[in-house]
């Protein structure tokens, strides 16, 4: 007999990866309905014991303890859905997410490299193609940028046009707005000297995942590329004074940097991206102009921002994920994204 | 032995409906590549009997005899998909439709009621479903609006976004730049009285689908409205003259016309669609204020003109319905839009 009311089922997720990014993932998973965060996983030696709880700074103790050892609470707590934040390169988490879809644990991941992998990692894309096929699981990376604003959404947008010339995406942000750690990432309020000795040790590496834009975005138009132009970080130098609570940039000195990608077709820049993140923009922006019939000049303004993005749409792939056939899949090949705001059983076709 | 060379199969294309929006569907087919119409049909006697190129005003004579006999013809030609543009109302449609699904083709519609049945039609649409199930095609109807511009592309906002509380959408057309049936049927010149009264007798019936958008928004976010509050066509009275090529309009009579609908949960309006189209609008924009975290404050702009993007997101949206699982499908359960540029054989999965 059905007991009446019973509690719908609840989605188990794991969680892999409990760094800045895997922590904000995790306090929206927390306010969600209709899933629950079984296990948590990281490597990190000052995380590995505690309770998730005390990690990512909310109250009361979750009674999950993050494990350095996959192989064990995998098989233990059953996850449905691995949501995975750990590396931007592919090469980093391929053992992370093979191991995943080796126990059944559908993945979505922050891996920027893994949004889009079938230019620069063939290879290792066929193979987690076929991997994930064989256990019955779909595998997806996306986030902010890569996974949406510099290529899902231009994507979407061709879908108004019967021709496209070019497309041009920028994303701008004023980085005096973002967390400290990302302002010196960017390596805001170094001499010019400071930028490239640190661009040249590798300690400033720039935003990761231009490349995997530029190609989702000619593949989801049928456009076969010649080449893909990723353009050097270049630092953005203030023109004036500037700052923001922890930086101080003076005149000349760098504000934050600027980097892109052009994707080339019969000779000439069919996709172009800019990204700009530094101290002092005056405008923040999402912008895409595609020349075609008709044009069309899109604009988010503000800029989205990156960190509450991201969360979201890891979170709100979750459906999307569980409901899509298996296999390595990207943004391109899901249902349009939408935000999941009710119970997660409303999203799932189970 | 395999040929070399050999002409990959071109997919065949029935047109339904040869008025001014199948034609121009039709003139966009003809330019793209991997496909071919293969029968056009049309009950209009001034239609029947000639051939298509004249019935749309291209050149040299495609052989393609536009008929009122689809029950001869699609036997005959065995069109893949057909592409059916003949009214906006449910009701008028669902024979031409169910004939086109026991007759193996998949649909492509403009029919504005169908972009999303399941609210108003809930049984027809059940019906329609599993009849595309039972003959293995699928049937999606779409356009600018409704079908993407206020309800596809405010959905994948959301995908951006961790909670919303609610989502404001308004398209704003300077009808001066839009065909002068356009302008007619907006009202534009007319005095207040005289629009009264084509209101009155259905002359002036206004924008099919603004209801349909919302409901399509809600069911994507998981949202069960109260109710959809679907507000009366409003004239939009000029303050100062204006005119275009065609149309004068004196200060005080009507310009064009107002609309909008409201998605209501909680007893608060939490979707909220406004469309106006008249004569001196002195910005053209599609905006969409999603308020929420993060707030989302999308603009395109100029508006996407609707002719030109109706007949894009038909054609671009073959590929998405050959490949999709059989069943009615609306905008949101398909993959994300995107542009057909290429061959069409290269957006297939076959």
């Amino acid at each position: 007999m059905k007991k009446e009311n019973a509690e719908p089922q609840k989605l188990k997720i794991a969680l892999y990866g409990v760094g800045s990014i895997g922590a904000s993932i995790a306090r929206l998973l927390l306010k969600k309905k209709g899933l629950e965060i079984v296990c948590a996983i990281d490597s990190a030696p000052n995380k590995v014991g505690r309770d998730l709880s005390d990690v990512i700074g909310t109250g009361e103790p979750l009674g999950i303890i993050v494990s350095n050892a996959p192989s064990e609470v995998l098989p233990a707590t059953k996850p449905d859905v691995a949501v995975h934040a750990t590396s931007s390169f592919l090469k980093n988490v391929f053992s992370q997410i093979t191991e995943l879809v080796e126990h059944g644990v559908n993945v979505i991941s922050t891996c920027e490299e893994l949004s889009y992998p079938h230019l620069s990692h063939r290879e290792l894309a066929a193979d987690l193609d076929r991997l994930a096929k064989k256990h019955g699981v779909t595998v997806l990376a996306t986030g902010i940028n890569p996974g949406f604003l510099m290529d899902t959404l231009p994507i979407v947008l061709t879908g108004l046009c019967q021709e496209v010339k070019q497309i041009h995406v920028e994303r701008v942000m004023d980085a005096a707005k973002r967390r400290i750690p990302f302002q010196k990432k960017i390596g805001a309020g170094l001499t010019l000297e400071e930028f490239k000795e640190k661009m040249e040790t590798g300690q400033i590496t720039g935003h990761v995942g231009l490349e995997q834009s530029v190609a989702m975005i000619a593949d989801a138009l049928g456009w076969r590329l010649q080449r893909i132009e990723v353009g050097e970080v270049e630092p953005v130098i203030a023109e004036t004074p500037v700052e923001s609570e922890a930086v101080k940039v003076t005149r000349g000195n760098v504000a934050g940097l600027s980097q892109s990608a052009r994707g080339v077709m019969n000779g000439k820049p069919v996709i172009t991206l800019v990204f700009k993140a530094y101290i002092g923009a005056k405008e923040e922006y999402d912008s895409i102009t595609i020349d075609g019939t008709p044009s069309i000049h899109e604009k988010i303004s503000p800029c989205v921002h990156g960190d509450l993005g991201t969360a979201a749409i890891i979170v709100n792939s979750i459906p999307k994920v569980i409901n899509a056939e298996p296999g390595l899949k990207t943004m391109k090949d899901l249902p349009i994204p939408s935000a999941v705001l009710e119970d997660m059983n409303r999203y799932l076709k189970r």
